[in-house]
């Protein structure tokens, strides 16, 4: 075990406080970056069980389909910053929070390393769920779609068998689709619910975004739930509670889980959606140890209760409280509106805070306004046009959640939305933000001033 | 003159507030979208000296450079909206206050229009201003450009004598010198501060404005004031403090000032800007008088001082408050952060609140960060890269102003700051914001982040 010291410049020595990261995606990175800049005198190690420091998953269908050149691409060293030492290969296989030590596992030279920590940060994230119902007879050529690995094993059955199924149709099952089709691949694309992005958008919107994989040429099954996956690589079945796809390869986008395996071991509590119970200062149960990312669970800034937001957006703000917190800071994260975005090039959509669904399911009387509206002149070459739906509470006309989709500047309309919603603003406050004026970039009249300004017609209306 | 009557549902007879609006610009036209929206019943009568209702006086140089093809694509006619007559070119040449009428004349047919109203909006905008010092003994082949017409002869000179002069590094000035070089004229843009966008942005950033015009082909001339212009059209001479130039035709880009002739008619209040003289309603001295848009002053969200905004963003949110409470509304507009955009295509740049200069004229002890970063990713094709300033406040940690310049969505930084700085929001809150992410767009770490990273960086180490 290295020992740390550090001289003032009075020459007085100090044991620099030790911080122990596990992970290094955006939670781990960002809480080591923030540690770093909060206390400079503090030692970090992150522990990362990749090979490879960096990576930037989300980029990882940009590569599928070729936008991005080459898996290497998404890969980074770490950053070389003081008194930081990010060990790659090295898997933690135990936390000894009495003593407060790491044991951890060299996975290419076998060697065991313990080391002890002042604060503990877990930050190893989520790993990919199968639903129980889905049974997988014959796993070969069956892939989940998390790391550069699994990249290279998809691109590998997609050049081989020209033919595959996506078993999902969240986020990376929509992006998984279109970057397989933009390589010409012939997908299927099956999801459960009846529509696209479940629980996350109004199905009218979804719509818009299967019509466009199908316009790309995507066999879009909604409404079907995969039972059963069998046949040798090459010639996979799937079958459905409705009928039977067959393909070279299954992609399954079946959402992710925390990772809780060490979180457990050490007793740390849970929360009621199974991820690590943090506070506003992203510690847990043990003051020593602090959660953040995918693995941990995050208030909801509308809701006001526990959730589990995995997005890398929400990870770094998480990373970044505990990271700051770690070395003795005092940040905290009141919550999220787990605002996301997807781009699909001709069509870009997301949402944040709420949807109308889920405010009639907590008893909240509310109403949505939608707008479709030009966001640039129609006298312009490249003129765009955006639909923006806001979710209203009646009573404190408050914006509670929003979605937006066109092919125009999508992620500033769900980044204001974001901004307004976590300030907990009204519609009429929505209505007077003052915005950038130039026609070749968007209209006088903001998109979101129009919407605003139907929520508020439907208001006085009542 | 019309009578107008209005029947509810018990048939009962009330007479219909009438709104006269004077100029069918963009705080005009807002203000009468507005009066409309809010009270249906009210009768709405809008005086507009053009032969046409509706034009995009900021699309002009996008029709200059054939961006958007034909002069006629910016020019539109009034929305159909019930008791809305736009009656285009009609002049009003008096405002009579006691008898609360108006008289205009028909410029097309001289018949004089006498026109009573229980609300008056003026909304007439503002004029191009050419400061005394510089002397136009020929005014032939010397334009302003602010309207249809103005571009149509510009247009006209540039394509017989392929060589103009551009006085005023502002952004009408910018936006013209850009539009004639993609047209292949050969352009001198002359400023008489050592800087474009003098007042409006610090002398780095405004110079990466310089070197990209200087690589399109402009010849940008900085620090000289214009003292004469004369010689016939094809053969003006345009002498400055230092040297001569010569050109085919000369635009005058030195800025604009409040229409205020009917206002100083009718005995208005002016401003110590010289603008009509408002509060929050946009209610000038008299209390059946509104004005909004160029004419108007308006509180600078950030000073506290009043100011001018020439801007058609804030316009329309002047414009809104005075067509709101024309009607017996209450609606109210605290101040604006005067946030602007220009686009260049390759560059886009902008600022929102105020400078360090005027910070430091207002003796607020204030500091600047500034921070350059990938927006997106440089593994992407289209990998863009920003530039950030943020003007903070020492002792509150507030953000007065920011500057953005670059390749990317600057408008959405922009429209951010905007926002924050209305909420007179510190760098801790900017640092806090929840921004959707996907990679293909902008980077997890928002650029706004990194900038407010930077700046409590800084006020730590203080």
């Amino acid at each position: 075990m290295t020992s740390f010291l550090y001289f003032d410049h009075l020459n007085q020595v100090y044991k620099m406080p030790k911080v122990v990261i596990i992970g290094y995606g955006s939670a781990g990175m960002t809480a080591a970056g923030y540690s770093r800049i909060t206390d400079r005198k503090s030692q970090i190690i992150v522990f990362e069980k990749r090979p490879y420091a960096i990576y930037h998953p989300c980029s990882l269908p940009d590569v599928l389909s070729g936008y991005i050149k080459g898996w290497d691409a998404v890969k980074e060293d770490a950053p070389r910053v003081p008194n930081m030492k990010v060990l790659t290969s090295t898997l933690v296989e135990e936390i000894d929070p009495d003593n407060k030590k790491v044991i951890a596992r060299n996975l290419k030279t076998g060697e065991k390393i313990i080391e002890s920590y002042d604060k503990l940060i877990l930050a190893n994230g989520a790993k990919p769920a199968i639903p129980r119902v889905i049974k997988i007879e014959d796993s070969s050529n069956v892939f989940t779609f998390k790391v550069v690995e699994d990249g290279i094993e998809i691109e590998k059955a997609a050049t081989k068998y020209k033919k595959g199924i996506i078993v999902g149709g969240s986020a990376i099952g929509i992006e998984t689709a279109h970057a397989l089709r933009i390589r010409g691949i012939d997908v299927t694309l099956i999801e459960y619910f009846p529509q696209l992005m479940p629980g996350k958008m109004d199905k009218d919107l979804a719509d818009r975004v299967s019509n466009l994989l199908k316009e790309e040429g995507v066999n879009v099954v909604l409404g079907e739930g995969v039972t059963l996956i069998e046949g040798p690589e090459g010639k996979k079945l799937v079958h459905t509670n409705n009928s039977t796809f067959e393909a070279g390869f299954v992609v399954m986008a079946t959402g992710v889980k925390p990772d809780t395996t060490l979180a457990e071991q050490v007793g740390l509590e849970l929360g009621e959606t199974r991820g690590i119970k943090v506070d506003e200062s992203m510690r847990t149960s043990n003051p020593d140890i602090f959660a953040a990312g995918d693995n941990a669970e995050v208030t909801d800034i509308v809701t006001g209760r526990k959730t589990l937001s995995p997005f890398a957006s929400t990870a770094i703000m998480m990373g970044r409280v505990a990271g700051i917190n770690a070395v003795g800071g005092d940040e905290s994260l009141e919550g999220v509106t787990n605002v996301w975005i997807i781009n699909l090039g001709k069509l870009k959509f997301g949402a944040v805070g709420i949807t109308e669904n889920m405010a009639k399911k907590l008893g909240l009387n509310v109403f949505q306004v939608t707008v479709s509206t030009q966001e640039k002149l129609a006298i312009y070459p490249d003129a765009s046009s955006i639909t923006i739906r806001l979710l209203v509470h009646k009573a404190s006309h408050r914006i509670l959640g929003g979605q937006v989709i066109g092919d125009g500047d999508v992620a500033e309309k769900l980044n204001i939305l974001s901004i307004l919603i976590e300030r907990k603003a009204t519609v009429e406050e929505l209505s007077r933000i003052e915005t950038a004026y130039t026609p070749s970039i968007c209209e006088v009249i903001h998109p979101l001033h129009t919407a605003a300004d139907a929520a508020i017609r439907r208001l006085r209306r009542r």
